[in-house]
């Protein structure tokens, strides 16, 4: 697999040939998912890259964070000050990607974007500081309608346009605690591909919205006119096209709506007539999974996997197993996910179809052949 | 319509005959969806009732609330000490009865419960007193694990037994500050089908979480023990029938799942082939409805619906309304809603039928001719 970032500090990640690569520059790359389900915590090697342009390669020792805006006080910190002038905090949190599964919406009819599988998604303990500490250490003006904009420090080439990467997320979000300034990757220090010296966590966003080589914090009264946040990622109905998509009209992407995969057996495996364990996850943005339905017939009778234990990490994912007893021939697996408002998903892919692909998130179906 | 009350004080709720009445005793009744539709904030009158038993006619002045359980200081408070001792607070929120729209998934196969339409649902403002601010009056301790238990005046008579009503939420929904012990609905003193003198109303949990006629509060390690609350309004899987339900594995109904209904036109409505305008509420629980999809052909095609403007009410109901042009024929108008997750709602009542008829809240759907 050719890696043109080899001239560069490359890391297990870009050097890992079990990631299925969807480009290489910019490097998109997912984790088969039996590797993915192999650990509660994702490993960074198996843990999915989101890029938009190349990925930058930063001196931490030198890198400077200026927050401005809307504060009584900006600042410019070095990596440094961050760790010296604020309490670390860790928190498990799971990081999907809004475009995650949308080979399954591909199906229906093409979209725009990348053919995720369903492993554009990982669960890592980042550590790094309190984004509520930071904002108020600069005297931040508190609002029901304000926002917090990230600049970053890497060159995106979307739509013919060339830019650097922006977001941003409301200032409630950015005030609950659990929205980190990230350093640490599972007690590693963060790699280049996943953002380093620093980037955002929010926890129950989308990733789009957790910037990575963060440059710069501003609190203003809008969102980030960047247009990643101002017209791409935006989700629009079926009947809207790349051509009359207005993207003031399109719903900002934050949080994400309920999802499951089932990671084991792997769509197509050849199985023998006995006792098949499914594995997978669900996930569930700011609320609970309580259950986890498998079907052995397309979805026309359900029973009940078996909900892992988990610590009580309440952004991160649940994992599940069931074993199902299938008789020789062909079958359609599939999983859905209940949360704790009673929720559950929608069936079909076609019912959420939209032209980018985002927010896969029917029932997923895996075909298996039982000789 | 005979009414069984008319020897107590009746209200116009009970005497309104508008009314769909599901049964007198205990009475259980609904507003035809038009009259639920004129207004954002439902009046008494059209406001829907669900009783467990008799309605209590309480005397107000002698009414006693008592405080206790893991409290530092247990209270016993009269009405006129809530209304001197706490700050009043209103709060316009949605209550909705978890067996709503029971009705569409009857007509794929029977359950228990009486048959609600898409009426057993309101919005009202409710004015007492913070549920917190009493629990802080008794020097409540916190905690991740606790509960708050209810227990009321009424005598329930379900499956056999009778007891006095009885439920329980979190100890950290409790402290929301947005759950009131309320006394007054839209302006006026509570009547009495609707809880008087004092009932709890906690914004985005399903009806049974917010007892009428209040009597008792419990803050404990476990939730309540009360059949209502123990047995009964659990979620189940559909093979799950009332001979191997067993209640410690079925779901806690609190918050509810994204939902949507047409109320006008009404169901088997006879139409001019004109411009038809649709009209309708949606309700995410505790977040907000951004898109309302209204189909004329059951699904197979959908175009957007205007959301109405609505105050920053957190814990109402969004309204909306389109106009499609129908030709002659038959038509299957359908709506369904998104949430702020980008979350939307099964298609099928199949999808989510449970014997006991609750949470359903696949797309609704109102067959109309145009002729």
């Amino acid at each position: 697999m050719l890696n043109p970032f080899r001239s560069k500090p490359a890391s297990a990640v870009i050097e890992n040939d079990a990631l299925i690569v969807h480009s290489q520059e910019p490097f998109n790359a997912e984790p088969p998912t039996d590797r993915l389900r192999a650990a509660f915590i994702t490993p960074q090697h198996h843990f999915y890259v989101r890029s938009h342009g190349a990925i930058p390669v930063l001196d931490a020792a030198g890198h400077r964070l200026r927050i401005g805006g809307m504060v009584a006080t900006p600042l410019e910190l070095g990596m440094d000050d961050l760790r010296s002038r604020f309490a670390p905090v860790s928190v498990v949190a799971t990081m999907q990607c809004a475009g995650n599964r949308r080979a399954d919406m591909q199906r229906v009819r093409p979209t725009s974007g990348d053919p995720w599988a369903p492993g554009a998604i990982g669960t890592a303990e980042w550590t790094g500081v309190s984004l509520a500490d930071v904002l108020r250490a600069a005297g931040v003006e508190e609002g029901p309608a304000l926002h917090v904009a990230f600049e970053s420090a890497d060159e995106c080439h979307v739509a013919g346009r060339s830019f650097l990467y922006g977001a941003s997320i409301p200032l409630h979000k950015a005030m609950g605690g659990e929205v980190l300034l990230a350093f640490v990757m599972n007690g590693e220090p963060l790699e280049a591909e996943h953002g380093a010296p620093l980037r955002v966590v929010v926890p129950g966003y989308a990733g789009v919205r957790s910037p990575k080589w963060l440059t710069g914090i501003t609190v203003q009264d809008h969102p980030s006119d960047n247009p990643i946040q101002a017209d791409d990622y935006k989700l629009f109905p079926a009947d809207v096209t790349a051509a009359t998509a207005d993207p003031a009209r399109g719903m900002t992407i934050n949080a994400l709506p309920l999802n499951s995969a089932i990671c084991e057996p792997a769509p197509h495996a050849a199985l023998k007539p006995s006792a098949t364990v499914l594995r997978g996850y669900a996930t569930a943005s700011d609320r609970a999974v309580v259950r986890v339905d498998v079907s052995a017939d397309g979805g026309r009778s359900w029973t009940q996997a078996t909900l892992e234990d988990k610590p009580d990490q309440r952004w991160s994912w649940f994992f599940w197993n069931a074993t199902l007893d299938l008789p020789k021939g062909e079958h359609e697996l599939a999983v859905r996910a209940w949360d704790e408002a009673g929720q559950t998903q929608p069936a079909l892919p076609d019912d959420t179809w939209n032209y980018k692909g985002y927010l896969s998130a029917a029932w997923h179906r895996v075909s298996v052949i039982v000789a």
